[in-house]
């Protein structure tokens, strides 16, 4: 039988590390073989791939070219590591997915939605996520908390009003496919944050 | 008023370089401007990814990955480099563009057309070369003279079938598009080629 694919979703700062820990611990805690992975990257091309994006550079780049390295290094990652993960009844765990770049490159960079859902059906075929816990806090508390581990990326180092872009299409984005995506209100204590993944996750297995 | 863009288009050893600098001596003793380029590559971004296009790795790299990252690197060498030349009134003269992507990854690694069409469309819009010069030659030949240089990169170590299947794919491509592209003959002795260069460029300048 083949596994369940969840993403994490979020704005700098929510928490998608601690919590990406928590969601792993408890599956395997239940005996589940849980692959846990991120985007962009996940692969060493991926890797190569999100290094490039991530770097600050002189060069201003095009927007296509960026929508099309995410969706290079996810082409790559679903070849080699979600896919043969889920064929083979593992649960795959992955920080970020197209959700990220419909936020990013669509909310935050303001490019249509149309050209990262035409390549989301070419690259994904039919793969959606399974469940998406969509970590959600105010952009200026996120990014207070991102903004104390130190030197901002490329991404990191855009200005409040990109992120709340960011944040507006994640929440679209949430309400457009309420099935699938849980929105997750990260602004309260870490165990009661939990407790609501703890919900998602038994709703999940009573799919 | 825009300039041309002019692409050259062949397989390995059909001698690209020494004839995209006898068309670039042309134009320049004509007193117009030019900017000779290549793909993928022709910006530092494109450069990083042909980079990581053309290294041998372990990694089996999925084809889609593959064209996506082709298309990103044309994405950025459009927006940085060709159309702002063009649009100053420079010729653009570029060593392979996505007639090579139609050749190398829909015919040599025999993906789909479809997907290189639809890539070309979102990433180009109308832009397309004004003329393409596809130097020809049989496979053995081409490969027997890029041999004569050194290692082979990622694809030059491709099998001679592979470069039989890139061959047909560019002729195919010259038949369905022949108002664009001109196939010259490679075999014969440099200055035959080069007469057959000229009454090319002639015949763009009378359109």
């Amino acid at each position: 039988m083949s596994g369940y694919f969840i993403t994490l979703e979020g704005i700098e700062g929510v928490g998608k590390t601690t919590n990406l820990n928590y969601v792993r611990q408890c599956l395997e805690e239940r005996g589940i073989e849980v692959v846990v992975t991120r985007e962009p990257g996940g692969t060493p091309l991926g890797e190569e791939i999100r290094e490039l994006l991530l770097t600050p550079r002189d060069e201003a780049v095009s927007e296509m070219a960026e929508l099309l390295m995410m969706f290079a290094a996810r082409a790559q990652h679903l070849f080699a590591v979600i896919e043969p993960a889920l064929a083979r009844g593992a649960w795959v765990l992955c920080d970020r997915f197209t959700d990220a770049t419909f936020a990013y490159q669509g909310g935050g960079r303001q490019l249509a939605a149309e050209p990262v859902a035409m390549l989301e059906r070419l690259v994904q075929k039919e793969r959606r996520p399974d469940l998406t816990l969509l970590l959600d806090l105010p952009v200026e508390i996120g990014l207070s908390r991102a903004h104390a581990r130190g030197k901002p990326d490329r991404f990191e180092a855009e200005r409040v009003e990109f992120f709340q872009r960011v944040r507006d299409a994640y929440l679209e984005r949430a309400q457009q496919e309420a099935s699938r995506i849980t929105v997750i209100d990260a602004a309260p204590s870490l165990d009661q944050v939990q407790r609501q993944i703890d919900q998602a996750l038994a709703r999940l297995e009573r799919k």
